[in-house]
Parts: C-alpha cells; sequence; structure tokens
C-alpha cells in the first residue's frame, strides 16, 4: 500500500516481473487483503501464485514517521519488516512513506553487530554501469567513523550485489588533495585509507559522479539526499531534450526501481512515493539480487572480523 | 595571467566586449607589459584604449594558494587587488588560480564591516533567469549565524545586481519542514525566519534549483561546492544530446563568465580556469554591472543598519 498509485502499481510491477523470478522466488503481498484480492483479480492474476499478508493499517505518505508506525502497528510496513525479522520473508520492498520506513526498518532489524549507523544508499549511472552514493538521507549528521565505515559497507555491497571485483571507493569532497573538505571530510579521509579491507582511491568532486570516477562515493546523509534530488531533478530535462536516449533513461530511477537500507539485520529497499509499476518490477528484481548475494552475512562476517582484529 | 589559455583568452575577451563597454569604463590589464603588448599587437588591438599594470610574477594553477600569494608580491593577483584596495580599480577580474584568488582577495580587501565570512556565489541559470548559491567554496565549515549572513547578503546581491525586486531566500535543506536537516540547518532556519531584511521562504531541495524555486539558495561552501560542479558536469552531457539549445547553453559557465566574492571592501569575481573569450568577456560584463550596483556600498550599509539596530 505504499507510494502514490497503490495496489495499481505495485500489482502491475509484480505482474509483469513474475515471468522472470526464478521457481524459488515467492512473492509475499502485505495490505488489506481485500483490496490486494480486489487488485489482483483486476489485473488478471491467480491469488493463488502468492502468498498475502494482510495489514489493515496504511501509513500515509505525509504522516509523522516515528510517530504513524508506533500507533500503526497493523500497517502494511510493520507488518512486512515483522515477517522479516522473524525470518518468514527474505526482503521487504515498499514506496511508502521514506522517513517512516526507515524509522522502522531500523528499529524492527536492528543494526548488524559493529555497525555503528545503518545508511541508505543510491544508485548513480554511468555508462550502463552503476556506482554506491552511500548515505543519502539516513543521517544527516556524522561522526568520521560512521562515514569511514559507509565506505567498507558500501564496498562490500558493490562487490556483492553488483559483481564490482574491487569497488574504488571515494570521499565525496570538493577538492583532490587529502587536505581539502570541512573537517569531517578532513577527519575521515585518514580513516578511509587505514582501512586495508577497501581500495580507497581518495577524493572524488561534484564532476566526477559523470564521469564514472568510482564505485563507492562516502558522504553524509545531508550531502547525499541534496545530490541524489539534485541529479534526479536533470532526467526531465535530459529526457525533454533527448527522448529514447539510453545514457538519458539510465538516470530515470525506475530502472534502478528502489534504495537499499544497509547495515541492517535484513534486507529492506525504498522505493520512490512516485514509483510506477516499472519501479517496483526493478525493485522486485534488486530485492531478489540483494537476497542471492548474502549481502547481510557478507556485511555480518566484516564487521565480526573487523571486531576480531 | 591568469588561467590556462593565457594572455589569448583574456585579450580576445577584451576586445570583443570592448564596444560594449560605456564611455565611462576604462580597462587595466594586469600582467607582464611587454607579454601583454605583444598579445594585443597580435590580435591587433591599440595598446592606448588600455592601462597596462605591469607584474612580473605568475602564480600557478597547481601552486599552493596562501604560500604563492605571500611569496609572490608582484603577481597579477597581488598587484590586481592592491589597486583595488588604494581606490585605483573599481573591480578586478581573474581565471588565475581560485584557492590563490580567495585567500589575496580576502586578505588584501578584508570583511566588510559586520560580515562574519565573505563568501564565494555562484549562479544558477532557470528559464533565462539566474538565481545565486551562497556560498560555494569560501567556507567549508559554517556556524548557523555565518549561514544566516549569506542569506542576507545573497540577497542584497540578486537585488542590486540582478534587479530582482523581492529575492525569495531559501535554506538549502533534505526535505520542507523545518525542522528537516542537519544540525547546521535546524539552527539556521530561525536565524533567516527572523530576518525582517529578507524574503525567506523556508527550505529548498535538491530537485528545487531546476525548478526555479528562489534567488538566493543558503548553504555552506562544501555542499554549494558539491552542487556547483555536479552541476557543471551535466553541461556537456546536455549539449551533446541537444546542441544548439537556449536552455542547454544556461548551463554554460562561460555565459555567467566569474563567481563574485561577497562580502569583502571591494568587487571581485573568480573565472574558471579553464575560461575561453566567451567567459572573460562576461566577467568583464558582471563586473561592471556590480560596480553600477553599487553593491559594496550597499552591503556596507545594510550590516551597518544590522549592527546598531
Amino acid at each position: 500500500m505504499g507510494g502514490d498509485h497503490v495496489p495499481q502499481s505495485p500489482i502491475a510491477g509484480v505482474k509483469s516481473v513474475l515471468p522472470l523470478l526464478g521457481k524459488d522466488t515467492r512473492l509475499t503481498l502485505v495490505g488489506p487483503q481485500d483490496v490486494i484480492a480486489a487488485e489482483l483479480a483486476k489485473q488478471g492474476l491467480a491469488a493463488g501464485q502468492f502468498d498475502i499478508a494482510h495489514a489493515n493499517d496504511v501509513i500515509g505518505m505525509d504522516e509523522h514517521p516515528a510517530k504513524a508506525f508506533m500507533l500503526k502497528q497493523n500497517s502494511s510496513i510493520a507488518v512486512g519488516l515483522t515477517l522479516v525479522k522473524e525470518g518468514n520473508l527474505d526482503a521487504f520492498i515498499s514506496a511508502g512513506n521514506t522517513g517512516a520506513m526507515l524509522v522502522a526498518s531500523v528499529l524492527t532489524l536492528g543494526n548488524i553487530e559493529g555497525v555503528q549507523r545503518p545508511l541508505l544508499g543510491a544508485l548513480y549511472p554511468y555508462k550502463g554501469q552503476y556506482s554506491l552514493l552511500a548515505d543519502v538521507g539516513l543521517n544527516s549528521d556524522c561522526k568520521p567513523e560512521q562515514l569511514a565505515q559507509f565506505g567498507h559497507i558500501g564496498s562490500i555491497f558493490m562487490q556483492a550485489v553488483w559483481k564490482v571485483t574491487k569497488p574504488r571507493v571515494a570521499l565525496l569532497n570538493i577538492g583532490e588533495e587529502k587536505s581539502k573538505g570541512n573537517q569531517l571530510a578532513q577527519q575521515t579521509y585518514p580513516l578511509l585509507a587505514a582501512n586495508d579491507k577497501i581500495n580507497f582511491i581518495g577524493n572524488a568532486e561534484g564532476r566526477d559522479f559523470n564521469k564514472g570516477h568510482a564505485d563507492v562515493y562516502v558522504c553524509d546523509g545531508f550531502v547525499g539526499n541534496i545530490v541524489l534530488k539534485l541529479v534526479e531533478s536533470f532526467y526531465p530535462l535530459l529526457k525533454e531534450k533527448a527522448p529514447n536516449d539510453k545514457d538519458v533513461e539510465a538516470f530515470n530511477y525506475e530502472h534502478v526501481g528502489g534504495l537499499p537500507i544497509l547495515g541492517i539485520n535484513g534486507n529492506v529497499l525504498i522505493g520512490h512515493g512516485s514509483s510506477g509499476p516499472l519501479a517496483f518490477h526493478n525493485m522486485v528484481l534488486r530485492a531478489t539480487e540483494v537476497v542471492q548475494s548474502d549481502l547481510v552475512g557478507k556485511i555480518r562476517r566484516a564487521f565480526a572480523d573487523s571486531a576480531a582484529s
């Protein structure tokens, strides 16, 4: 029930992605049972192909995130995340109230041991590849140690899920030299440089995203969120000038689908409120990739090792 | 002598802009006299139309800003700024080493009384208009009071130079509500809201630049510099898809020319290192506009009033 166009868009996305899923993948639809059943019938889908997890509350797009999550314990967000927590789902996706999804995911599933702060990642397109922007909004104020962890977690994500052999990790900054930047960047640089588990390539600047300079760009959620929304706003501009262009289409977030929350005990992807069927289609694919990659297990082992060493 | 293509580009820019300047405007060329004289001759310009201020040192684009400025007291940057300080020039423009220009401008000319921190502004295009991004790199770490002053100074700039009647001032943030953002944004919001000298319209997000949401976007120089370089990197992408398009061409920094340093006792504009003739042409125009608007006088009076009230 999350998003501006429900239940039509999620069900339409499910319908188109279904033939692409392996036999071992089964989808659970979370929301009011009658609404889901009616929409499945309307779109000509047999209800038996899915599990339905009934949730009669809906958190509105404009509700206060934490408050709504606390009060509406039978919302689709709460029900879905509880199924993940209890091991009954491998991943949960939603295009619902972003703030509520973030708060609820972190509170319900908790941080992976050793992870100081979970983060929200976003994928930046470049010539058919993607790089990760970490964080884009979970942490507005960060400590250097937390930013350095974003680099490590992001590197594991790009390696596990996107099969990048030796992800290039860069610190988003305002100059090339290591002495550049605000205090946070200056203090984060040596921590990233000292981490021999990652391939740190130094600073990246605002112009480097469109050059494919790195595989992971580390920044706090304040900077990352501004970058993400700014970049998204270039898509309609580009599309107006060059419709049907492949490079331009890459900036359409619907091809990515959703943003992963990284560093929590479970797989959660958050979609844009305005997600259409294509976005839901791709969010399901992203979720299966994250599950199959055993991303959570890999982050757990990496941080257990770090703690031990 | 500042920039990657000297002395050809600045002299070519001067040549093309000369017919557009009023009789009261006279240009002084700062640099090695023989180099300037030779280039003027080469481009068919009569030397008598200009004043030449001899400066035999050149600060390289890769030199350490503060160190180079201190050691090379006869650099074109030092000579030009001294002429401004002594009242012999109304404005100084350069596409030289940005760091050196910033350091040298602030040290030589000093802050306007009451201004805590000068800032570097950048102009963001939207449908034939411009808005100001303040700061884009002079202050990586800011206090709320400083950011709030950027809003006030930026508002005076847009009113004086760009003739915007009641500039809409927004705080660059990651959400619409006033409680949003990092600590800096949360603490800056009420200061901007309390300033009755400006038309504060609340928060702006990364997506709002391309909607023409505000006339002044307030941010620290770290965020602003990343935004500026990211936006600049979309110009070649857009141009590739739509050459000769007016909206796209607006993203070419050469049409703006240079960025103003605001809040110091004098008019200084900084150009891109790669500035071509068009950029120098427009930098000269921007400089004349800033001088004619009496921007420095207006900021002085506004901050004298603020101190008095």
